[in-house]
């Protein structure tokens, strides 16, 4: 038999999390208030608590993972790194495609490694309720979990129109006993705000996160947490890259090529950046490696957007960042890859953009489709749409590799399963899917409302 | 850390299966035809390819799984036996539970071991074309999964109401390149009488199974598959039980109890057969090991059935198999575990039942969903409604262990997760569940309708 998934033992859990700004040779420019100053971790504790903030500043390279958070992943973690033969053979390629399969988690995602820790130091800080908004549901379902097992209380905020159209993640919520909410609600000002204008308002992740964070504010004992874009976040998930490499050892191989997906960007850092830790330290191996971020055409961040400081959220209550940006009121097109629909990206995985450090690609929306198809009908595994993305780049490399006749090994992050997405499987089959055009106009528009900096 | 999760190598998957009639003191009565006489192989070699019919007739004890089957376990195989740690923690037990867990198969189940083998046999057995029904879709995805597999057409006759009401179960089936037809179909005779009786019939798994059996003995390069009761299913599910055993070897344990869940008794099969094995050699570890089917009391079949030869199907177009049966026209009420709905159940387990070499016990619906939700909040993992029933039974003996004060070593099988089952979750939450009455009257009524033998 030729081995097919690389498995460790609970043991081989990182007992660190790698911070890649402390490899970083320009250090990170810091996220600015209304003031046009830094804003301050008192600022910031209204809505987190010191742990986390500490986390998100710091320069520290390794940061301890608690063993009570290790309990929690070695539930699902290590996952497994699968040699992906059966794709390779279906394409002919000569090149050896490797997946980190990260849906194994019970909320099926990659998420759950930084919900858990999130909720664990916000626990230890003496928080007594988290709150949250969720679009499809990943980020909500896995703070859901998380918050059940540290007994701490969950408030999604959940974009009404998939509260209503995506009802099973919503029930996910409900089984680990968080309370989900269809945004805009009754509860906070900027929801009775956004129903006093239309009370046939569908929600937005902007106003969602609105809500979320207001609650937040209002109660001392009450924090808000998020599921990608911040620093701390990425640092959560570089256990998949950590663990992705002691499997490499393993099995006596180095990847040629990184592939990750990227919305915010937790999950492309978590691949990423432990092997770009390599680089950093001049590891002969990784000399030519090369990592990249893959996004939707129709929501270009990297690759159309200018680097800039802008908001994080749609209605510009957050802090602004340096980061690639299509405009925070940028509305991408409806995609079926939710976690993608994003105008910003995360200001570690901008700033290594900017610096040449990684690339960034973007692939259209039926192309990934079809490269999920082909993964499921290979590999048996029905990837989440964001997934596609990844999986679209690591085939498009292979068969590159095809026609050059160089065996690469290519490392691709696989970060969820696509079972609460069948749907948007059914409209690809129903030939009901659109590849939309490249949005330049509404890029440029939304490009002329980046805030004023200095 | 406690260690939560035990894993096994690739090389750990079992090279043969287990086949209990090996142990058996009194050979298993053979099905029998119209004309009362057994039915031979060449009879059955109409719907089934010859390398399956020879394992459901063989009383050989280890029959040795091929590498090409072995090579696709290895995608999720062997599966994690899992420590419920926190579960134990919540229910206060001194008992330790531990759970071998099907879910991470690409399917979702325990179903791939049977339909794997079954596709692979048929394909060196030159068939063309694989036929087969499914009610909710849990077989229906892993013949589709396993046929694509190895390159065969599968046409998968779906219960027309589960397919108008699951259709994500569909989705995945059509993913992995099956057809999937809503039956009664106008396509078979079985269907279009059904039809022409009435139009509006929303199908049943009797009728589906009329349906495939219907194309496959239409047709001589097409063949039929089914995914439990059969010998030859059960044989193929023991790589579970096998690899649980060499699990609990690693970790220096023994069960005292093992149960799992019980429609047609695959699953059950599969995690406890490879036990009994050591029970039949003499194993003084096993010497009062307990296997308990458990199934839903308002589907009693082990519980309050009769021993006697019935049909497999609910029309009588099978051969008849000496069984536990409630009657093959008794319509269990309609509870959520739809792959526990059967009116019979394995012939071999039936006579294990028989001979009191296991136990049977049955547990009533809403208290499923109840266990089904503490385990999910505990454990993560959010199971299948059959699961349900196992994990109650688990629960309920550890809970009578922590007024007995004995650490007993529980042993479930959690055969899939509940993805695909949400709405149900939302009907326990939304109080919509019942706990059905003992059926008394059905089945005395269709015990009445018992086929006369000899």
């Amino acid at each position: 038999m030729t081995p097919l998934r690389v498995q460790l033992e609970q043991d081989d859990i990182p007992t660190h999390w790698y911070n890649i700004v402390a490899d970083f040779k320009n250090p990170p420019l810091p996220p600015l208030g209304p003031d046009g100053n830094p804003v301050s971790p008192e600022q910031m504790a209204a809505i987190f608590p010191m742990p986390l903030l500490e986390q998100e500043m710091s320069a520290q390279r390794w940061i301890e993972i608690p063993d009570e958070v290790r309990q929690i992943y070695a539930q699902w973690r290590p996952s497994p790194l699968c040699r992906a033969l059966r794709l390779e053979q279906a394409l002919g390629t000569p090149a050896k495609i490797f997946y980190k399969y990260e849906g194994v988690s019970p909320a099926g995602s990659h998420k759950p490694n930084s919900a858990v820790p999130q909720a664990y130091f916000n626990k230890i800080a003496g928080t007594k309720k988290l709150t949250t908004e969720t679009g499809a549901g990943q980020w909500g379902c896995s703070i859901a979990l998380a918050g059940q097992m540290f007994g701490l209380p969950v408030r999604v905020f959940m974009v009404k129109v998939s509260y209503e159209q995506k009802p099973f993640r919503r029930s996910m919520m409900q089984t680990w006993g968080a309370e989900v909410f269809a945004s805009p609600t009754n509860i906070t000002q900027a929801g009775r705000d956004a129903l006093a204008k239309d009370p046939n308002n569908q929600g937005s992740l902007g106003l969602a996160i609105s809500e979320a964070v207001e609650e937040a504010a209002a109660d001392p004992n009450t924090c808000y947490t998020l599921g990608s874009v911040l620093n701390h976040v990425l640092l959560h998930q570089t256990v998949i890259g950590l663990e992705a490499k002691k499997q490499f050892e393993k099995i006596g191989l180095y990847p040629d090529v990184v592939f990750g997906p990227c919305g915010g960007g937790s999950s492309f850092a978590g691949i990423a950046f432990p092997f770009l830790a390599d680089k950093a330290a001049g590891d002969k191996r990784a000399t030519n490696l090369r990592c990249v971020a893959v996004e939707p055409t129709s929501c270009p961040t990297l690759t159309k957007g200018h680097y800039a400081y802008d908001y994080g959220d749609v209605s510009g209550y957050t802090p602004i960042m340096k980061m690639y940006t299509l405009g925070h009121d940028f509305m991408p097109p409806g995609i079926h890859a939710g976690g993608l629909r994003y105008h910003g990206a995360s200001p570690l995985i901008s700033q290594l953009l900017h610096e040449k450090l990684i690339e960034a690609q973007s692939v259209a929306q039926i192309g990934t489709f079809e490269a999920g198809v082909q993964f499921a009908c290979a590999e048996g595994i029905i990837p989440a749409p964001e997934s596609c993305h990844g999986i679209r780049a690591a085939i498009d490399e292979a068969l590159r590799c095809k026609i050059s006749g160089e065996p690469k090994v290519i490392l691709v992050n696989v970060t969820g399963h696509g079972h609460f997405d069948m749907s948007s499987y059914d409209k690809y089959f129903a030939g009901k899917l659109e590849d939309y055009d490249y949005p330049a106009e509404a890029i440029a528009n939304s490009l002329q409302h980046l805030p004023k900096v200095g």
